[in-house]
């Protein structure tokens, strides 16, 4: 006997956002946290309090798991509540967790559905928000109308890995560029420019470096790179500029000489006529 | 005694192109290359062709340089011959160099201007293209007309450094941000995703990672970082599916080690509430 629409396991800053948009969107929603009161601002809103994490998975069809890792998850996980039941995970992990979890559900009988959440908690109910999720698609079908309060519900296909995979991809994005514009910045604000004269060239550029990456993604899947536009030989040169700029402002240039060691092993291989994108091969023969 | 608009030294893919654009909007352009035979395609366009660099110097009021490095920029550069005109230098260079080049300049009574080149030769003349100039206000307001002939031109103050430095400083963003992507793509190919699968939500991301830095740039300026969105702490947690998920696909991880290694340097420090942007203290405090 389910009586609630959904519940969410977890009430930390990103459950807690999760409850709170299912409450807007009109959803009965259940509850659970190890620590209770941060169910109290919740209950507040409408939200049913679960005595136990067990009643709290047998309270609704649909069960949104977000604590802090897979450990975690698993210690509060009730394989005989949530029989019959799915189980939206969008805890944090790698993909291999996530298949393992997708297995071990699957084997109890348990619909199981991961995510990945592409947002802080504020941006959470932006419908510009992407959220990132993979599993049988049922799964996905089944509960799109409860995922659509969290922002975009993006599929990816049925393996259950995928979406941390992305996830983890898309992170990586983030602190690398993150770190190349601190980077950008260290340098330009040595010299008395401020970040914030900077930084609306770096995000237009940035939107530049998006359409280089497009024309890349194709030579990527068929593994030619053509330096049609900007040859490895010519950024070997001009990183050199950036290494040097960086040190005589005493600035860390582990990211640039990381950068400049692809380009130069590229060229050594014989590859600096080819483009960037040359360079994971690099990466992919690790 | 001049007799044309302007002058291109230097006919490499970059100075070709400059040298068609300024033909195309019109301008008599005075042209020169080492090796002469790159002239032809130009004249046949209409382009004067000087038999020297110094009479290509003393062919017009405007002499626009895109060679290799400074090295052969000096080789060609004749103080007699420019005495009384504008250099407009767009040849790549530390803002070391630029500034040098600029004190130069002004010992013989040569206007300058210094340049860099945000676009590869085919984007040259696109308006939404991005060209930085530093140096005099006067030598880029005399020159801004011919200078619209490439794409925007951007106008960044009266140290003739900052464009150099500004470029070199956005092409550091450009080659963390494409080293980022292809570390992803190598990621979800390795799982039998595309990278034209994948790519569109990169780009999207990228999009997204925008808004995060616009909002970094005051914490930069401010030197304060409050984690109010993504703590250090929660990112040094999933930096390590990061480098877990490489190392089990065998791809390099050299890039999310230094991005996990800047994080944990943070949280060591007791700035692990603290936001991304922190990063940027242990990059000037090298
Ligand atoms: N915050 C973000 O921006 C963001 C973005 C995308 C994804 N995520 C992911 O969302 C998940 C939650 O993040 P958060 O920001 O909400 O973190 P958080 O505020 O630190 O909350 C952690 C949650 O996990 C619970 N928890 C930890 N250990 C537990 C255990 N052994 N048994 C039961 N519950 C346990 C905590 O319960 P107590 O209250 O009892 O400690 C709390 O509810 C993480 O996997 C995170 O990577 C977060
Ligand atoms: N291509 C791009 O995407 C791009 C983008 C932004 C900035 N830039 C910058 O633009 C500049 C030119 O690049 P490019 O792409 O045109 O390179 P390029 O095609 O290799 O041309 C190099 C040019 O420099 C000349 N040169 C080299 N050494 C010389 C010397 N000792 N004396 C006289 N001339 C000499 C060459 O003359 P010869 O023909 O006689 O060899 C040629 O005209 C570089 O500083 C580059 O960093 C290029």
């Amino acid at each position: 006997m389910t009586n609630s629409d959904v519940t969410v396991l977890g009430l930390g800053q990103m459950g807690s956002a999760l409850a709170a948009a299912l409450l807007r969107a009109g959803h009965q929603t259940t509850v659970w946290n190890r620590t209770a009161a941060k169910a109290t601002a919740l209950a507040a809103e409408g939200a049913q309090v679960a005595a136990t994490a067990a009643q709290a998975q047998a309270a609704s069809p649909v069960i949104i798991a977000c604590v802090l890792d897979y450990p975690a998850l698993h210690e509060i996980l009730d394989p005989a509540a949530l029989a019959g039941r799915t189980l939206v995970n969008l805890t944090s992990g790698s993909p291999e967790q996530a298949r393992e979890t997708a297995a071990w559900a699957a084997g109890h009988g348990i619909g199981y559905l991961d995510g990945g959440i592409m947002i802080t908690p504020p941006g959470i109910s932006n419908p510009a928000s992407m959220l990132l999720y993979s599993g049988p698609r049922t799964a996905f079908t089944d509960t799109g109308k409860l995922l659509s309060a969290f922002g975009e519900a993006i599929y990816l296909g049925a393996d259950p890995g995928v979406a941390s995979l992305y996830d983890t991809a898309l992170l990586g994005i983030m602190w690398a560029s993150m770190t190349g514009w601190l980077h950008a910045a260290a340098l330009v604000t040595a010299d008395g420019a401020t970040a914030a004269e900077f930084t609306p060239l770096a995000i237009r550029w940035l939107g530049d470096v998006s359409g280089f990456v497009r024309a890349y993604a194709q030579q990527v899947d068929e593994r030619a790179y053509p330096g049609f536009d900007a040859t490895i030989d010519v950024q070997a040169a001009t990183i050199e500029h950036l290494v040097h700029a960086s040190e005589v402002r005493g600035i860390d240039a582990a990211l640039p000489k990381l950068l400049r060691d692809y380009a130069k092993r590229a060229v050594a291989q014989g590859h600096g006529g080819d483009g960037w994108a040359r360079v994971i091969e690099l990466l992919r023969a690790a």
